[in-house]
C-alpha cells in the first residue's frame, strides 16, 4: 500500500511528520511506499540526521505551504504548487491509495475535494471523527466539513458513517443517531425534522434522535449532525475534558497530602488518560471521496501521526470507500422510490 | 418580593419541591409571599407533615399538570388548568413578580411566552443558563428555547446575555462571543455569519467569534448561539461531565490502593464537585418575557430549587427585565439605523 503524507502542514514542523512516518513505517508491512511531500531539503535533512535510508520511502517536492491561517481555497488558487495540493494529486494520479495530512483542515478538504470528486452518490464529504466515552466510543460526522447540511446529506451522513463504524470499529449493527434536542420525532429544528424520515428508510440501526446527554452514556455508535453542529460539539468536549483534567491536577497538587493521594491512585488517572487519548486515532477520515484522506490534528506529534496513517491503511484494506459508494448508491435508490413521502426539499 | 412556585411538574414529585421554597422563605428576607400552585391536597400534606405554618405561603389549587411527556402547545390547550399556566397567571394578574417552575421546559416557554408575551422590542425569548468551568462561569443563551433562529434573534440574546452577566454575575463588562466553527468573522454557517456584523454594531464588550475550544478556558462570558445549538453543547457537556466523574470514581474504587489513595486526595474531588454542581444556580431564567421566568431542571432537589427561587429573586431586585428591554430597544434602533450595512434578511 502507498500512502501520501503532508510532512509541512502540521504546527510542529515537518520533523515531526517524518519521524511518524517511520514509525508507520516500521509497525505496518503492508506499507509498500511512504511519499513525503514537502519541501525536499528540509524533509531530507531529517531522514539523514536519523540515517534514515528506508527504500520504502520517496520524496516528493513541494515549494510552498499552505499555512493554518490561509484561506482554503483562495490558498489553493495562491499557492498552486503547495504540499497538501501535491499529494491530492499523487492519490489522483494512482501513485497513492490515501493521504494523511496534519495541515489546513479546510485546505485538506477543499483540495480533496476539488481534485478527487466524491463517491458516485455521495453529494458531500464529511469529517469522521471517533471520540471515547466512558463504555464506548461513537463516531462523529460531520465535524466540520460542510456546515450547511441539507437533509439528504446528513441522511449520506448516517450510511456513511454507519459504514466506517461497521468496517473500522467493528461493530456489526451499529446504532446511529440523529443529533437533536429531544429523541422524540417531532423534536428538532427543520433539517433534523425533514432528515429523520429519511434515515427511517434506509436499511439502518437507525434508534432516531438523540440528545447532547446521549451521547457518553453508550446508547449511540454513530451521531450523525451537520459540520457546524458538529464541529462545536466535538471542540466544546476537547475543551470540556482537557478542563476538567488540568483542573484536577491543579487540585490534586495543591498540598502534600493531596499528592500523595495523587500518586496511590495514579493508575485510575493513567487508564483514563490511555484511553482518551486524542492519539490514539490519531486523526479523523474525510468520508465520501474517491481516495482514502485522513486529516490528523494540526498539533500532531509522531505517534499521532504513526497512529493516523495506520487508520488510513485499515480504511484503504477494509475497502471503505468502496463500500461507501455502494451503500450511498443504494440508499439513494431508496430515497427516491420513496419520495413521496417525504417533503420534495428534503432531496 | 412574590414569587410564584410550580410545585408539580418535577420529577421528584411536590414534596421536594415545597421543601425548596420553604428554605427560601428560610433564607430570603426578601420574599414577601411565595404561591405554591398545584393540587392542594397534595401540596397541605406536605406543610402539614412538616408544621408548617408560614403565613407567607398561599397556595393555589390547580387541577392538572402538563407532564414532561406532554407536547408544550397541545399540552397547554387540553390541561387549561395545568399548575404551570396558572402560575403564569399569577404573574400577569401582576400577584406575582416572579415564577419557578421544574416542570416540562417546553411547557414553561409556552405558556409564559404566550401569557406574558415578549418584552417590547424583544423578538424571541432565550433560555440563559450559566456553565460552570475551571476559571470563571459563562453565560450560554439560547440554551432551547428556540431552535429556529434568524441573525437578529441573536443579536438580541447578545444584548439580553450581557446585561443578565452585568446584573447577575456582577461582570463589568462582558465578553460576549458568537459560538461558530471559526474565530475570523469570515467562518461560520449563514446564521452566524450575518449576525456578526449585527453585533459588531452594538455597544458590547463584543469579542467576535468563538469556538468550542473556547468555552471552558475564561475567555468569553457570553456565549451566543441559537436554541439547537445551545441546547446540544449544554446537554453534550453536561453528559461528558457526569460521565467523567463517573468514571473516575469507577476506577479510583477498583482496588484499595487507590481508594486510600483518593481518600487522601478527597479535597481536590470535594472543591471540584462544589464548583460544578447543578444545584448552585438552580435554574436558568427565560430571559425578555414581562416578567422574571426561571426553569429549574426537572430533577430538581430542595436545594436547587431554593437556588432556583434566589436567582429569581436576584433578577427581580436587579431589575434585569427592566435593563434588557430598555438595551434590546436601544440595540434595535441601532441595528435599524444602520441596516445599509447589513444584509436585509438579516432584521
Amino acid at each position: 500500500m502507498r500512502i501520501a503524507v503532508d510532512a509541512m502542514g502540521g504546527d510542529h514542523g515537518c520533523d515531526v511528520v517524518v519521524l511518524g512516518a517511520l514509525q508507520a513505517l516500521g509497525r505496518d508491512a503492508a506499507i509498500s511506499r511512504i511519499f513525503l511531500v514537502g519541501n525536499q531539503d528540509q524533509i531530507q535533512a531529517v531522514l539523514d540526521r536519523h540515517h534514515c535510508r528506508d527504500a520504502r520511502i520517496s520524496v516528493i517536492h513541494a515549494t510552498e505551504v499552505l499555512t493554518m491561517e490561509d484561506k482554503p481555497v483562495e490558498g489553493l488558487r495562491r499557492k498552486r504548487d503547495c504540499s497538501i495540493a501535491r499529494a491530492v494529486e499523487l492519490i489522483k494520479e494512482g501513485q497513492a491509495e490515501a493521504l494523511v495530512s496534519p495541515g489546513n483542515t479546510g485546505g485538506v478538504v477543499a483540495a480533496s475535494t476539488i481534485k478527487l470528486r466524491p463517491l458516485s452518490g455521495v453529494d458531500r464529504p464529511a469529517i469522521a471523527t471517533i471520540i471515547p466515552a466512558p463504555e464506548n466510543e461513537f463516531v462523529l460526522l460531520d465535524a466540520g466539513a460542510n456546515v450547511e447540511c441539507r437533509p439528504v446529506h446528513l441522511a449520506q451522513y448516517a450510511v456513511m458513517g454507519s459504514v466506517y463504524a461497521r468496517d473500522i470499529l467493528g461493530i456489526q449493527k451499529p446504532r446511529v443517531g440523529l443529533l437533536s434536542v429531544g429523541t422524540e420525532a417531532v423534536k428538532g429544528n427543520e433539517l433534523t425534522l425533514e432528515t429523520y424520515p429519511l434515515c427511517r428508510m434506509l436499511p439502518l440501526n437507525f434508534i432516531g434522535n438523540i440528545e447532547g446527554h446521549d451521547l457518553f452514556t453508550n446508547r449511540v455508535d454513530v451521531v450523525v449532525c451537520d459540520g457546524f453542529v458538529g464541529n462545536i460539539v466535538l471542540k466544546s468536549c476537547e475543551s470540556l475534558a482537557i478542563g476538567i483534567f488540568s483542573w484536577l491536577r491543579k487540585e490534586l497538587t495543591r498540598n502534600p497530602l493531596r499528592m500523595t493521594g495523587a500518586f496511590l491512585a495514579k493508575g485510575a488517572f493513567q487508564t483514563i488518560k490511555r484511553r482518551v487519548d486524542p492519539d490514539t486515532h490519531g486523526g479523523a477520515p474525510l468520508l465520501g471521496l474517491n481516495g482514502t484522506v485522513v486529516i490528523a490534528h494540526g498539533s500532531s506529534r509522531e505517534k499521532a501521526i504513526m497512529n493516523a496513517i495506520h487508520l488510513a491503511t485499515e480504511a484503504v484494506q477494509n475497502r471503505v470507500d468502496e463500500n461507501i459508494g455502494r451503500e450511498v448508491t443504494a440508499a439513494n435508490k431508496l430515497l427516491v422510490a420513496n419520495k413521496d413521502h417525504t417533503a420534495s426539499s428534503a432531496l
